[in-house]
C-alpha cells in the first residue's frame, strides 16, 4: 500500500473554499448532498478528495457509479439529503475447505477486482485481500480448495520489474508445493506486461497460471469481479492448458470467459468488461461460465501435466525503453536513453516497421555502443517486415532486429527479462528473435532465409 | 527525394562476398537468379541492395512478391535462369479532360500508392508522379478532369509538421481556384497523423479533402492501389461530405471502400489492405466500388457546400512529444524533453488514463514551468476517465488534462496545431479540450460538471 493511497482514506482531503462550504453544510465523507450552482443542480454522495486537489472542486459519485468533480464558488449552494451510513463491510467467515477437490492459491496483488469498496463513500479502494476475496465470493469453496495470499495492494500501473521477479518466484513456491493452479488477481492496465513477464520467467510449467481482472469494480450492478474471479478458479483447478493465460470476459455478457495466452494479451479498451484482445493469434480458450466448460480454440496450448523442463527464470533488467515514433520526433531522445545506460531499445515504428531517415544516426549511435535495439509495430496487428522498402532495409543495415509479430509491450517486457538472464548484447538479440513462450508465429508465408 | 533513396536506384549496392559471388555468375539486378546453399534453393530477382548492408546477404524479390535477404558464404553457388529485360515502364499519353465532369485536383506525396514498380528489379520505388498515376489509371478521366501535382516523392515516415502546413495550404489553394474536391496520395504509415493535421489546419472546408493511400504495390496481384484511387477521385468529385477524410478498402476484398474521419483513423494493422479503422466512432460511409455509389453511415458527417467559417490555420509548433508509458519507465525522460524546450507533453497512460505514481514529480515540475501535459490511454478504444481512481485524480490534481476519447497520435497532431496558432498554454489547454473536428465524442454519460 503506498503512502498516498492510505492518506487518502484517512482525511476527507477537502481544503480552501471547498472545506469551508461542506463544514457550513455540516456534511460529511458519504453523506448524500445537493449541490447547486447558480441553475445547475448536482446529486450525489460526496468521497473523499486528493490533497493535491483544486479547492475548487467537490468530488461527488453520481447515481450511474461515475465519479464527477464539481466546481464550486462561494455561491454554491450545498445541502445534505441523506446521511451516510457507517462502513457497512463485514468479512463474512471464511468457508471451509471441502475434501478431493484440487488446491489453487489465489495471490492478490492489487486493482479493481481485489479492491474493496467503501460503501460509505462509494470510493474505490485497493484494500480487498485474497481472503476477503474468498469469503466475498463462498461459490469458490465448491470449486476447488483455496490458499489465499496478499502479496500487494498495489494499483497495477505501479508494479515493476521487482513485482515481476517476486509474483514468479512466489508462483514457483506454490507449484513446488503441489498446486493445481494459481491465480494472480492483477489490475488489468498493466495486466498484459505482467502476464509477459511471468510466461517468461515461468517456463514450461504443468500447471495454469491465470492472471484475472475486473473492469468494473463490485459496486457496480456491471461488475466483472465475482464472475471472472469464479471463473479464474475454475481454470485454474482443471483446465487442461497449463501456460501464463488471462482470463477476462469475451463478450460484454456474463455468459463466456476467454483465455488468452498472456503474452499475446493486449487491454484495448478503457472500459468494456471484454477489454482484452489476443494480438495476432486466437485466445487459446473460451470457457462457458454458465455449464462451467471450457472449449479448446488453440490445439497447440500446451497441455497440463507436462512437467519436463519446468524452469524459474525470474531474472529481470529493467533498464530497457519503450520508443513509440512519430512525426517530428527528436531522435535525440535514443541518444538519451543510451547515455541513462538503457541496454536494449524497443521501437513501436509506422507499418511495417519504420521510423523516419532523421533517426538513423541516433540508432547508429546507439546500436555502436552496444544497445540492443529492436522494432515492432505501432500498428498492432500484423508482423514487421523490413525487407520491402530502404527505409526497413536501411534500418536492418544499421542492426536493428525485426521483431516478428510480437506486440510491442511483450517485446519491451521480453527484452527486459532477456537482459536479467544474460549481459551479452549477441545473446539477447538471439533471445529477441527465438519464441520462447508462444510470443511469436511462424510466418505463414515464410519462404526464405534470414536476414 | 532523399539522397538515400536516389543513390540506392542507381547503384545495385552490393560489396564484399555478395559483389564477388555475383560478379561470378555476371549477375545484373533484375535478373532471375537461383541461390543454392547447401540444401536450401532460393529462386527470385536480383534487386539493389541498400550501401548499407550486410555483405553476406542478397537481396531477391521472390514469386509471392516478397523480398528476402538470402545469407551467402563463399561456398554458394549462384546461376542466372533468366536474364533482366529493360525496364518496361512507359507512361501512356494522358487522356484528355471531358466537358463537364467535376475538378478534382491530384496531390502526389508518395507513399506506396504513388510509388512507380521497377518492372526489371521488382523494387517499389517512390517515383509515380500524380501525372503517372493519371495516365495509369485512364479511368480517372471518366470521372472528373483531374489535375495532377507532385509535392514530394517521400514514404510518410519521412514526413513533418513542415509537410502537414505545406500540404494544407495547397489543399487550401486548390479550393479557392475552385476545385470540387482534393485528393492527397499519401504513404499509408503516417496518413492518421497528416490526415489529423490537415482536419485541424483545413476548417470547414466545403468540398471534401481526401487522403487515399495503397498497402500493395501495384506490382502485386493483390494491389489496392488502382480501386483506392479510383475511389478516392470519385468521392472527392461528387461525394455529399466535406471533411478531411481517409478512404481505403473496407474489407479484404475489392468491392466497398469505408470512408473515415481522418483525425478518427488508425492504422491498425502492417499489410492487409483494410488496414485502417475508425476509433471510438463509426466510419462517416462506405463505397460502393462495383455500383460507384456512397452509402452514409454517420448522419452527422459535414455536407459538401457549408462554406461558412472555412478557414486555412496551417501552423503547427513539432515542439511537442509523446510519452507511451510502461512498466519501469524512466520519469526522468519527461523532464529531459521539458529540458529540451518540449512545450507540450501527449501521455498514452495505461487504462483509463494513469500512469506510475513514480512520475508524479516529473510532471509536477513539467507542468509548474508551463507545460502542456495531456492524457490518452494506450488501450486506443475507449475514453480516458480520470475520476474514477485515486492514481486519475492525482493526476487531475497536478494539473495533467484528460484528452477525452482522442487517440494518442490525434491528440499529439492537435496539440502541435494548438501551439502553432497560440503560445500561451491556457489556450493550448482550452483547445485540446475544444472538439474542432469531430476528434471528440461527447459523453455518452455526460451528467456533471468539469474539473
Amino acid at each position: 500500500m503506498s503512502e498516498t493511497q492510505t492518506n487518502h482514506r484517512q482525511t476527507s482531503g477537502y481544503r480552501g473554499i471547498s472545506s469551508e462550504l461542506l463544514n457550513e453544510a455540516k456534511a460529511n465523507v458519504g453523506d448524500q448532498l445537493k449541490i447547486q450552482d447558480g441553475e445547475k443542480i448536482y446529486d450525489g454522495i460526496l468521497i473523499p478528495r486528493t490533497e493535491l486537489g483544486d479547492e475548487h472542486v467537490i468530488v461527488i459519485k453520481l447515481k450511474s457509479g461515475y465519479n464527477a468533480g464539481v466546481r464550486v464558488t462561494e455561491k454554491t449552494k450545498i445541502e445534505i439529503t441523506g446521511k451516510g451510513g457507517k462502513p457497512s463491510f463485514a468479512r463474512p467467515s471464511v468457508p471451509p475447505w471441502r475434501e478431493g477437490l484440487p488446491r489453487v492459491a489465489v495471490i492478490s496483488t492489487g486493482g479493481t477486482i481485489a479492491s474493496r469498496v467503501d460503501y460509505r463513500t462509494g470510493s474505490v479502494e485497493p484494500a480487498l485481500t485474497a481472503e476477503d476475496l474468498y469469503s466475498v465470493v463462498p461459490e469458490l469453496s465448491q470449486i476447488a480448495q483455496v490458499t489465499t495470499d496478499i502479496l500487494y495492494s498495489e494499483f497495477s500501473e505501479n508494479l515493476t520489474t521487482k513485482h515481476w521477479s517476486e509474483i514468479a518466484s512466489k508462483v514457483w513456491d506454490y507449484y513446488q508445493k503441489g498446486m493445481q493452479g494459481v491465480v494472480i488477481c492483477h489490475g488489468t492496465d498493466t495486466m498484459g506486461y505482467t502476464g509477459a513477464a511471468l510466461s517468461f520467467a515461468l517456463q514450461n510449467l504443468p500447471i495454469p497460471v491465470v492472471l484475472v481482472g475486473s473492469q468494473r469494480s463490485s459496486d457496480r450492478p456491471s461488475s466483472d469481479a465475482a464472475t471472472n474471479l469464479i471463473g479464474a478458479v475454475s481454470i485454474a483447478a482443471t483446465s487442461s492448458i497449463s501456460e501464463v493465460i488471462i482470463v477476462m470476459h469475451e463478450k460484454t455478457s456474463d455468459d463466456y470467459l476467454v483465455i488468452h495466452r498472456a503474452n499475446r494479451a493486449r487491454k484495448c479498451h478503457t472500459s468494456t468488461r471484454d477489454a482484452f484482445r489476443s494480438i495476432n493469434s486466437a485466445p487459446l480458450a473460451r470457457y462457458n461460465v454458465n455449464e462451467k466448460k471450457m472449449e479448446l480454440l488453440d490445439e497447440s496450448a500446451r497441455k497440463r501435466g507436462q512437467s519436463s523442463n519446468s524452469a524459474l527464470k525470474p531474472g529481470f533488467d529493467g533498464k530497457v525503453a519503450l520508443i513509440k515514433f512519430y512525426p517530428n520526433m527528436d531522435p535525440d531522445v535514443i541518444s538519451w536513453y543510451v547515455d541513462q545506460g538503457v541496454r536494449g531499445l524497443v521501437i513501436e515504428g509506422t507499418g511495417l516497421g519504420h521510423v523516419s531517415r532523421y533517426c538513423y544516426d541516433s540508432l547508429k549511435r546507439a546500436i555502436e555502443k552496444g544497445t540492443v535495439v529492436g522494432m515492432t509495430s505501432q500498428c498492432i496487428w500484423g508482423r514487421v517486415n523490413m525487407n520491402v522498402y530502404y527505409t526497413g532495409r536501411d534500418l536492418l543495415a544499421l542492426g536493428v532486429l525485426p521483431l516478428e509479430d510480437m506486440i510491442p509491450e511483450t517485446a519491451l517486457v521480453k527484452m527486459m527479462w532477456a537482459f536479467g538472464q544474460t549481459a551479452d548484447a549477441k545473446g539477447v538479440s538471439e533471445l529477441m528473435l527465438s519464441n520462447i513462450a508462444g510470443e511469436i508465429s511462424s510466418r505463414r508465408t515464410r519462404t526464405a532465409g534470414e536476414m
